[in-house]
């Protein structure tokens, strides 16, 4: 596999081979719907692997079990170079290109026959930004020394397949799953339509085409898809150029027939380059917000750039009933499901870029409500639990025992963000149109998980396992502990600010939630009596940490690659050492509850333990690192999370697709940790910590709605421009 | 649902509804294979429901996941009373009977049509004891008031199917599936033989049916089924008797279509009468063996033959490459895996009435130990680690964390039994040929397990689940750690006695397993430095019980259902509430490591807190409250597991058949607790504990190859008669 090239805009592969790695890395989104980055006339080896998904569109595999599901194909393009199929060719001089600025990806490459003719390619491709249901391929083939046919062919296939892959680490699935049923095709003259039911819910999805190009045009349509073929002449040394412009809808956006035909409509004036236009200006609206620029380093100025547009890609814009999963839509992994990820690590940087993409997540999570109420139900808990592994009512689709059970700081991670997002953005309605209502909730299932114990007067949180998903099921996991606590308090002062400031619909919810005012004094006594535990300056993980045996991790541990591959589950968690931080994680998010010498403590005793073999695990590291000065360690860290996808780190990338999580972590030990920027006591404050070889670091941030510049230069005082 | 009538050799239902429940409890078997007790012409709702099993016949339904094979059905018969099918009839006078003394099955009852042409029938069905491979059923039709037409029909039907029923106690699998595939028919003058082979492993299967009745006779076969037609006359007042004398033979048997062509030439000169007196015959040798008389209460003494006479269907005699599952062969509940109910719950019975079942049963663990070395690997352990959930190899069929990976116990209770064995029947060639290297495999399995904590100098036992299921996964489970030192201690031993008493088997031995002299050390230091945790004199059951809520289990327990369908798992765990003994169950395994003192602060803490929601509960109860002299507890258990299916007492017989375990706790608690039986020090000791009501109690039982007749009579001194 040959390397990557970064450049400030640009991510090139010349590699045409390892295919798997660059359809990962070049996965295109607009947050409506996302493909793989695979070359449109490249077929895959199961229809399973050309994945075409839909955000917030799942569909039952199993009573109760969803997957996201992979969608009819409408990248497809074939073509038959003077009677030879263009795959029986060799491929050399081969570029794909994905440029950041306008998510524009290209193959360019040259195709030889047997016989010795030679044909320049260029195919393109694009999702549209400004009109979420609308993408767009165009081909260019120029014969370089040959004249003849062309027979170029393309349309919608829905004979497609779902592969459900679970949150099971060691298990892998081979199950395939046909998800489309009542598939019917409307050949067209210069394209078709085609529209589909999921088998089990009758969810709809509805999806055309329209060819452009010289040449005979013919439609031909069959039971599951639909193709048109366009028949031409090729001259040596001239460029033949075909467009193929696609509309997509579900039933999500209402009548996806209609919406598809509508679109389709549209699509006969326009092209792909006035398409690519306005989806370019989309674009630069974002990039404007978004981009962190880095003078001096250009590969890690591509690089994070990198991490944001795939953040930017992965993000439901406008859709308050959609999430970011742990793969955006670049994979099924996870069956395309919403973790912790999303609030701790991704929501950050919309928060602080695009507040209302940030508010668009946590009201997705304020639907699931109901789903969370009932699933504290049948964990017999009073209130709100959300799952850890979340789909689209927000039903658990996590199967084990000690994860989806056990590992409950999704809820006060939930919690944590909506404090964050409050408090960045000042956005007072939400906290009181739905907010409140999600920490009442969800600070009530608490009450039912912590154990009073009598004779300690102290509350333990029994059988829980932490972010460190290697320390076993244990009690009192310090990370767990010091959220759930913190979501305790949160929830009494919202309910304490909601009471003074909106009495009326303080009365309203109270009512409807059945609350009663000894509920808060609980909360209280429960966050003040939790059972955190210390040796001096030193927090413990958790009950069992000190009963762990040592291991020496440089003997086992070779490369990046996670130990769980060598070492089973079982018994890796009665070894000392982490997955990913826990204790450092809790001061990662609040560092202004510790001192300089417990942030230091805490580093000097678990960094050597951890064995960062979660994604989450190298960005929080870096963050750490930067705000203790740890200069070098955060330089470390911050390439494994900044290049984790592009360097294929964990050497899943191109089995997984790309890792969202860690794109998001990146851009906090970024802006957060280099770019010096902490939000204290309702302040906004940079510090300078630019990192060696970075001269100059610009970004934006909102802050109460008010849109900040920050320049940072070498050794000089951070500027902070207020634009308004 | 009326009540079974219990009678010293029968059990009687008067209640033609209820069918499940009396499919379970009139399910037979001969070890060999098993037919849940459904009547020969009732046809099932659905293929699944009428189950045929063979003792150790499984074939995968997903790769590693195993089922116990529903295999075609032998036991059809339909008829049609001049010209209208007997199912349309209305039953009454209805009495079915389990002769327990040689399992016959009869069913009785009188047919009445629409025209009110009444018939009497009788339907009488076994499996054979003397030649497992063989079955028989007997039809007599007499009408009462009417002369007309018979059309009687029988055969074989692999039209069947499997439903995987998995260990997770809360999710329902609604997914069928197909096994068979290659069937092949071949009708014959009166009867016909079907061969077949499971669908991944080609595993075969043959069976042969021959039918004699007076009439004229014809067999039809089609692609999956083999049926033959009797067409007679049947005249008032006379009854009409037919016969279907079956024979089945599997791929584990050799060639099984051979063996069953062979024995089809046997029925030929055979008759159901012949075949059931030579069955009986069997039978009465084993109830020689086996039998518990008791005189004074005749609803116990049919109970308690009840219980032994299934714990005899479900032993494989003769097979040492099975065991016994969870339910035998009444039902596939756990996918018919065998569990630690087999070695410490069954397995008593068999070493003291018929040492050589016993032997067998621990041959099948020696047999898969190949797959334990295997599965201890997986678990990056060395030495061998038994699965949870075993089937055929061994190979772990449990998928849920919290058992699967944590119930670890099941290990050292295969050792306790290997002992226990060795013990009672002095069968030390067991112990040269596969004993000791079965122990010695297993005990390293612990040196991995157990974590040494240097600043303690003590091992810790972490993430474990012991006998009580609603106690987390926790540390230091006493259970499991006692058991394991207990292991550890008697590896060591077994080592050293086989040095000692055969140098030579001794020295291949130690070279086929790599064995280091410096191991057992180890296991010596480990079993010296074990945590095992008391309060004066109340052992504690693990390191969180003392954390745990209490419950008032009054106010929310109101029979003996199962407390989980109620409140989830995950909360009942953090409740101060037991499953199932834990610490009672280890003392009474190994009650002579306890002064009494002890054992009553057990009794007097766990037991208010025990919900009994496993069935292995109260026969454990009824035999430690025994021995305490707590009468009237004693009773009160004894009789929930005594008549637990035949009373129904879980409310789940009828959907997960018979609970063997429960089985051999009922034995376990009336002949080592109100039978007063132990062994001491290698003495074999007998004390008086007859309950009220009960003037006399006699059994047999082995001790160290000798057979002693034990009688007890009210008030008096036992009796021990060594017969030789």
């Amino acid at each position: 596999m040959r390397e990557l090239r970064i450049t400030p805009w640009r991510i090139e592969s010349l590699d045409p081979d390892d295919r798997s790695f660059r359809e990962s890395i070049f996965s295109q989104g607009n947050g409506y719907m996302g493909t793989r980055g695979y070359r449109p006339d490249q077929r895959g080896a199961h229809p399973a692997w050309r994945s075409t998904f839909l955000a917030g569109f799942y569909e039952y595999v199993k009573p109760g079990i969803t997957d996201l599901v992979n969608h009819p194909d409408f990248s497809g393009i074939q073509f038959r170079l003077n009677g030879t199929d263009s795959e029986s060719h060799t491929v050399s001089d081969f570029l794909q290109t994905l440029d950041l600025r306008c998510g524009l990806v290209t193959w360019a490459y040259n195709l030889t026959d047997r016989a010795g003719n030679q044909t320049r390619v260029k195919q393109e491709k694009f999702l549209s930004m400004a009109d979420r249901h609308l993408a767009a391929i165009r081909v260019s083939l120029t014969p370089v020394n040959w004249s003849g046919t062309l027979e170029l062919s393309g349309g919608i296939d829905a004979r497609v397949e779902n592969l459900p892959v679970s949150d099971d680490q060691l298990t892998e699935n081979v199950e395939f799953v046909k998800m489309w049923s009542d598939v019917r095709t409307e050949p067209r003259p210069a394209g078709g339509q085609l529209t589909a039911q999921t088998r089990i819910s009758h969810r709809q999805i509805a999806q055309s085409y329209l060819f452009s190009g010289k040449g005979s045009l013919k439609t031909e349509a069959a039971d599951e898809w639909v193709t048109t073929t366009i028949n031409a002449r090729l001259s040596q040394g001239m460029t033949w150029v075909g467009e193929k412009r696609i509309a997509v809808a579900s039933f999500r956006d209402g009548d996806a027939g209609e919406i598809v035909k509508e679109k389709s409509e549209e699509l006969k004036d326009t092209t792909f380059d006035e398409l690519l236009t306005e989806s370019a200006l989309a674009w630069e609206k974002i990039w404007k917000q978004a981009d962190v620029q880095l003078i001096g380093n250009d590969e890690w100025q591509g690089a994070i750039r990198y991490n944001i547009f795939q953040l930017i890609q992965a993000m439901p814009y406008g859709d308050t009933h959609a999430s970011i999963g742990a793969r955006g839509l670049t994979h099924g992994r996870y069956k395309g499901c919403y973790f912790w990820d999303t609030e701790i690590f991704m929501l950050p940087f919309f928060a602080y870029t695009q507040p209302n993409a940030a508010k668009s997540l946590l009201q997705y999570r304020c639907h699931t409500l109901p789903d969370a109420v009932e699933s504290a139900k049948r964990f017999s808990a009073k209130g709100a639990r959300f799952s850890w592994m979340a789909s689209d009512t927000g039903f658990e689709q996590c199967g084990t025992w000690d994860t989806g059970c056990c590992e409950i700081h999704i809820t006060a991670d939930i919690a944590h963000a909506v404090r964050q997002y409050v408090e960045l953005t000042g956005d007072e309605a939400f906290l009181r149109d739905c907010g409140t209502e999600l920490l009442l909730q969800t600070a009530r299932y608490w009450v039912d998980r912590f154990n009073y114990v009598s004779a300690e007067d102290q509350y333990h949180l029994l059988f829980v396992k932490g972010p460190d998903e290697y320390c076993g099921v244990t009690c009192d996991d310090f990370y767990t502990v010091s959220m759930a606590r913190d979501h305790l308090e949160q929830a009494a002062a919202a309910i304490k600010w909601m009471e003074k400031t909106y009495p009326e619909d303080w009365t309203v919810l109270a009512e409807k939630t059945g609350f009663q005012p000894e509920e808060t004094e609980k909360w209280m006594d429960i966050a003040a009596k939790v059972v955190l535990r210390r040796r001096g300056e030193l927090w413990k993980q958790d009950a069992t940490f000190d009963l762990l045996e040592p291991l020496d991790i440089q003997a086992h541990k070779d490369d990046d690659a996670p130990l769980y591959h060598k070492i089973g589950f079982d018994r890796l968690q009665r070894y000392q050492v982490l997955k990913q931080p826990a204790v450092l994680m809790y001061m990662a998010l609040c560092p202004e509850k510790f001192s300089k010498v417990e942030v230091e403590a805490a580093w000097n005793y678990y960094e050597p333990k951890t064995l960062h073999d979660s994604t989450l695990s190298f960005g929080i590291h870096a963050l750490v690192a930067a705000r203790l000065g740890y200069e070098e360690k955060a330089v470390h860290y911050l390439e494994k999370s900044l290049f984790l996808d592009l360097k294929n780190v964990m050497k899943n990338t191109a089995g997984e697709g790309i890792h969202t999580a860690s794109l998001g972590a990146t851009w906090q030990a970024m802006v957060l940790g280099f770019g010096g920027l902490s939000i204290c006591n309702g302040v906004l404050n940079v510090e300078n910590r630019l990192p060696p070889g970075i001269e100059e670091m610009r970004y934006r941030v909102f802050h109460k709605g008010i849109p900040h510049r920050i320049t940072i230069r070498k050794n000089q005082k951070p500027e902070i421009f207020v634009e308004i």
